[in-house]
């Protein structure tokens, strides 16, 4: 098997760099097809070992690090076979409706997984969580989360709408300003729109619309702080 | 006067796109040395009429745009002269230890910019908040803040320091546990470090060292956002 530069439609991804790919043995052991170490690696002895004892096929190749990765530094990638996951119904929920940069997407699994919130469902056509950016900017924390890629919020609803969980759209016309003394359900899902356009004005009638107060300076938080500040008020102010 | 590209020394520095220039005209008019603009620029009309008002030079140049920006889709160039700032001594303050990446450094100042924390202090030979990117970043914030450069905290708290003024810098093993019900008085400085190696830990005697709750399964959060969500909590919870 000759691993190519990665395309979209592949169903393997891989990391670039030591850190994801430890994280993604340890997390994910059953999806590494196979792991490639520069013949320079300073930590060889416990990739080795670690390689050894989950059973996973490591080999020293400097052709095919240098052919996947586009920059310096990395001396280590992990090829993986793409999984999907069913979302835990019980559990908190973080949505993302086509988020389109890979970096952010990578940033917000990452900030997800640091708050508790590991259910992710991404609607619509958006970003791809297997991009080999999209894992380098999760730092590994995409083997950490269940996602689910759902066509369309309907849909997420069909599946995972209960009269338990309650749903709050981020938006900057929301009617509900953002409290940190907000009360809320143990079972609810955080939903965010896209970079540049946020969430279609129809997501107000879908739950409670949330705006994070800000000043008149700024046209709005970037996605990820937005993110990070309704994940860590949600989670903190547990019923 | 021949505008080059940006180098650090320079005592003038220039926005690159139509928003961030429109700001600045609207913020610091009388830093404005000179605004250039596409001869294809849509929105010739309204930008003239700004310029005019503001008693600016307006010149159309394709030229200067190109060699300015390395990117398409500039159409817009302000030029302006660098400038400094006292803080407010009455004011909360953002500080910022050593910050090393432009685009965040920008994106936190436009993110402080929301949250009405317009007191910002770079400690350090941080990242040079008036580098083109730096101001793109910052969608144009970087006009509407005070930001002073100074050599160490200590100069910071020589000049700033106060009986009334509380420091909270950020730190991963801060004994505090970030809350959203924090009580904190109405002067008080946020505190945080760069984005690899975070805070020296003699900063943890120079006030109440705060950590934010999170996973095991991260190793820290990203810097912008865990400014975003210190800034959230204490802006919204004034005595």
């Amino acid at each position: 098997m000759e691993i190519k530069a990665y395309k979209k439609d592949f169903d393997y991804s891989y990391t670039l760099g030591a850190f994801p790919t430890f994280e993604l043995i340890d997390a994910k052991p059953g999806a590494v097809i196979k792991v490639y170490m520069a013949s320079n690696f300073t930590d060889a002895e416990k990739l080795t070992d670690v390689c050894r004892r989950a059973g996973i096929t490591l080999e020293v190749s400097d052709k095919t690090i240098s052919r996947l990765s586009d920059k310096e530094n990395v001396y280590v990638v992990g090829i993986f076979k793409k999984f999907d996951a069913q979302l835990d119904p019980k559990r908190a929920h973080l949505v993302l409706d086509r988020p389109s940069n890979m970096g952010n997407l990578g940033t917000i699994i990452r900030t997800s997984c640091g708050f508790g919130i590991y259910d992710i469902a991404i609607i619509g056509n958006g970003a791809d969580e297997f991009n080999p950016k999209t894992v380098r900017a999760s730092m590994g924390s995409l083997f950490r989360v269940r996602i689910s890629r759902i066509e369309s919020f309907d849909d997420y609803l069909k599946e995972y709408g209960s009269p338990q969980r309650n749903i709050y759209p981020f938006m900057l016309d929301g009617k509900e300003a953002l409290s940190p003394d907000i009360k809320h359900s143990e079972v609810y899902s955080l939903v965010f729109g896209n970079e540049a356009a946020g969430l279609d004005p129809s997501y107000a009638e879908r739950g409670v619309a949330v705006k994070i107060p800000q000043t008149e300076f700024v046209d709005s938080l970037n996605l990820t702080i937005a993110v990070g500040i309704g994940e860590y008020i949600f989670t903190s102010k547990m019923p």
